[in-house]
């Protein structure tokens, strides 16, 4: 299986860890490819930002089932361009958002997003409202660290057990989402935390591995979107995609 | 009073026909400018042609702000940038889906919208959520029109009336939207046409002065987006705006 | 264009300052007449409050549709004959609660109402379940004043200011709806100190004005209430209206 | 146990049929009392008949809790004036719309209501939304007769089964509501033939016994409208009572 | 009238409970026969417990239906079996959740449950979305004591008031159920008490005698289940049945 | 991994079927173990039937804990005893329908279930309300089938195309769930038809694989259910565990 993951910003560094991460999730039967933006933003904390990074987004989708990818996600909690990749692809396209509160949702009743600051809150409930999980959001939190600082790891730690304690124990989660594909790699310290302060244990969910293990479970299935909800555009004049390729390197 | 009404795809003519029909609202208190996208799609008829258009749609609405327009709408049903274009403007920022929406569910209880294609009713009915306007919508209905046919004026009015009356009938639609901003100046006669085959006047909104009339009373209240619902987006790099601009000439 | 704003209880006062407010408004092109009850209650500040005033409301609406007034509304946040008097009028009837309600859940995702007193909360709530709006309710808080007393301009205002920032950080409120539509004139001094002590600029809503401004855009877009929605009462005896102008003098 | 039972209309038949309906629920320890209205409308078929018999269903409502009944119900499917007069009185009132949602929401997933014409549909699909019950509710339907054209039985009841019947199979109806408190001492009737055209035994709601049943049981248990839901209107100037007391007869 | 109570646990000392409880409810026209389980659990306060207790309630309710009871309550918050047991019989099958939510939800719009342990929590969560009461939930609260400890009455009571007072203050309740059929006979007290401590008069249900009340005027009305909700199981081998009958004693 | 499949009927056929089935599931790495009742109900049809199934279906989860399972499935889609599994296990337990639903709503915005018999459709609308997906519920159909006669594969097949076609042609369906774990190894041809028949490639969802494939990501990404929404049932005498315990074999 050989599997896509792009990373939605302009910024290198992203792809660096992206790569890393899942480096520890190939095996002989599994490949996971990773590859990044030339035209956007160098964050996505907006719909503005996001607005700015879909054209090149999809250029890089289109071009990964072009090449034979099995399935695609893109790498930001936003779900940026998923919509319409899941139009112009065939191939499973997922959204870490969508997956991280399909797992919640399905774990617990309702579920707290701890994700980086204040300007993304409405974005995760306009996304809660789209997926239909609308009513099982107990709060959306934030640890108010924009995403180029998320390198910070014992500052980012601290904090996101302090809010998903908080959201337990304030708000009724009984499941909380890292809501930011930046904070890899620590939901394990954070279950660990809310179980000891809470005296319960809840699934804490890593976007990027959860939805890594939903496409696996797509493709493994041989399910993809539904071209009821998600037809094919037509075809017609789409000057920016050459705007896009016209820049592309030789 | 200068509103600006931003023409979301790269076909001139779609500036044109605006133009012609904005200018029966103009007055001497009230001056309306039209413009187009240098880069996008030719129409919007899925997210997938949205996303294409969102980079130039928001670069036009920055430079709007900046030479001083009091409001500005985004000519097109899908509401392309509305969300972001809020978060990078202090004016206020209006969407025609939105506005006839908030029409057609103040003046009746449940409404239908009649639009072009099959591919665009996911659109409206996530429109529909997030706007909250949800449980109102009696159906989405549609006259098998692609937007560059709506030139063939008699067809299209044809259809809307068949499409509006079973909306009504079959539906249960006590008002309806017509869901193309291509479809203008012709609601009147769906209206008359409706009341005379089910014995009941409801509105038919026409979204373009619907949109228009409702940016009038935003300026005129001094009333504008919330910027806790859409907050300004944080300074960073976003190579996608010089990308656009250095494509603007001379 | 000719409008007329019925003040919808036997209070003289309510008259005279409505008068002072639309004097505002009125303009070559704009006319706006004020009417109050001869029976009913000085003030609605509860649904027995309403049902006492329904039928002189009622009774001025059809005299103000008879005498050539092209739009109505009736001046109080229950919005008390609203759905009634569309049903017995074919010009467009406007409600506060709902004008109010709509501007604000189109600029934010969630607002909050402040009004006068505990007893009128339920009302809030019932009118944002029967108009759609009740997911975007952050709160309903009052400032504990009966109407009676709202003539304590500097008390009012305070409070006002107090609950307002109130919903804002405490609610999550994105924007305010002044609960009352004797809270006349205030909304800028409330808007201006809300964005001082949150750091955000939300809208404040008038109900007043902006259900004026909403009439006014019905009445340029040729819209009334659907008469789908609002059916035309059949003819039957309705000896109250008889009582009532009965006790109309000469 | 003494209970009152408002007709809330001017016709005196209403208040004679209802007199002989309720002369079989009475007994030693239970007296039904009914009073119909002086002024108001002859019938309640649209929200304009019922805000026009508001005051008087409240003035006769307040005399009775005076009179010392235990319990009340105004005899109407709009529940016209519940709402008010539990704000007002202290002993428990009764709407049969709400009463008959309860039972029919109790016993199945989804009713039906089938009532008179099309005016009255808009006011039960408020109420639903009211009341909570809005995801149950099946389906509208009407006999498409006046209420004042009830009397013919026969007529009534065969349209009231084609109706029944073809909520059921049609709409998924699995209880039935009569929409109207003038459909008396005929549920059996349509539940026979309900149950022998579409095979299955289902609930048929005759609303004026199960509010009667209804508000039995409230003055058993000793239960009454909160008065947190339900605040007590404060004292004011309130002349439209005084100007229906002028009326009655010395 | 002849009712069967089924006390769904295993624990004699709950029948004798109940028995001492409806003797105060018996009349010369209404018989109250309670009956409990031989196999299942101590107590349910968990889904858990639920399950185990289900074939003997089921077992139970059957031979009621045979023995020519007219109608049935299950009498456990829960309610668990009254789905089942409404499929298998044709008498009212009633259970004290949906009865009290039913009464709390007609006479207020928002209720708190105020029951023993965190652990049946979700419970009522789930038994209001089912029912349909979920909007109208203002909270679950506990008292943290066990079902088996409500024999400390003292203990229970203060405990229920201050819940139940918090219920009103912090989460908007505006009528209380008491959330365990073990909290019997104390409703008067907890309603006193919130009075006292709030202003104000609101219903506090107290589960056994509302469910009774309930199924009296079920039968009265000559109403029950309908068989388009709960259609009769076909008949097939069903050998846990013949294990319970195995172990009755001669 | 080893992964347990509860067949919850006492039908050995039932186990043979699904032994059968997961035996392409298996492999190296995934051992799947399958295992039927000994008390219960020959199928599931009802929740009465459910009801006598699940305490041996709670016995049958707790030895597989016991005995090193890691995750676990119950194997029929009324998910019976999932929720009461997942308070008494701390290893993952899934249940077809809500998987199923997952992955349905998560690749469409609605999907239909096509289902046995009428029986079992309100089951459905009662587990869609309960995991949050009831507003992506286009539609339950029925085959006409009951479980016992699935052996008739060409009948089975014919039928669930003709459904399924019609739920998506009439009822908006974008998605089919194929509604009994019995419907084994018929989706491809399933969405094959559908596909050529209705134009568009929309995800079939066969159950059992798909909670399987469920199963395996959580057991991956080490997520088990939130023990918030799922607290451990505290320490009781539960003599129905005594009982069957004492039935099994030396």
């Amino acid at each position: 299986m050989k599997l896509k993951v792009v990373v939605p910003t302009t910024t290198p560094m992203h792809v660096d860890i992206t790569v890393a991460e899942v480096a520890r999730l190939q095996s002989e039967t599994l490949q996971i490819d990773v590859e990044g933006l030339r035209y956007g933003t160098a964050s996505i904390e907006s719909a503005y930002d996001e607005a700015l990074n879909l054209p090149n987004i999809l250029e890089v989708c289109q071009r990964a089932e072009a090449d034979g990818f099995d399935g695609l996600l893109i790498d930001c909690m936003g779900d940026p361009g998923v919509h319409a990749a899941r139009e112009a692809l065939r191939i499973p396209v997922a959204g870490p958002a969508q997956a991280s509160m399909l797992y919640a949702a399905s774990l617990a009743e309702r579920f707290s997003v701890v994700t980086v600051i204040d300007n993304v809150k409405p974005l995760f409930h306009d996304l809660a409202k789209v997926y239909g999980y609308e009513d099982q959001v107990a709060s959306v939190r934030v640890i108010d660290l924009p995403v180029l600082a998320l390198v910070d790891l014992e500052t980012m730690v601290e904090r996101l057990i302090q809010q998903s304690v908080a959201a337990v124990t304030q708000d009724g989660a009984q499941a909380i989402i890292l809501g930011c594909t930046g904070m890899l790699g620590v939901a394990d310290r954070i279950a660990a935390a809310v179980c000891e302060q809470t005296g319960a244990s809840i699934p804490v969910i890593d976007p990027v591995p959860a939805t890594i293990a939903y496409l696996i479970s797509l493709v493994t299935l041989r399910l993809s979107q539904s071209k009821r909800a998600y037809p094919p555009p037509p075809p017609k004049e789409r000057n920016m995609l050459e705007l896009l390729q016209a820049q592309r390197p030789g």
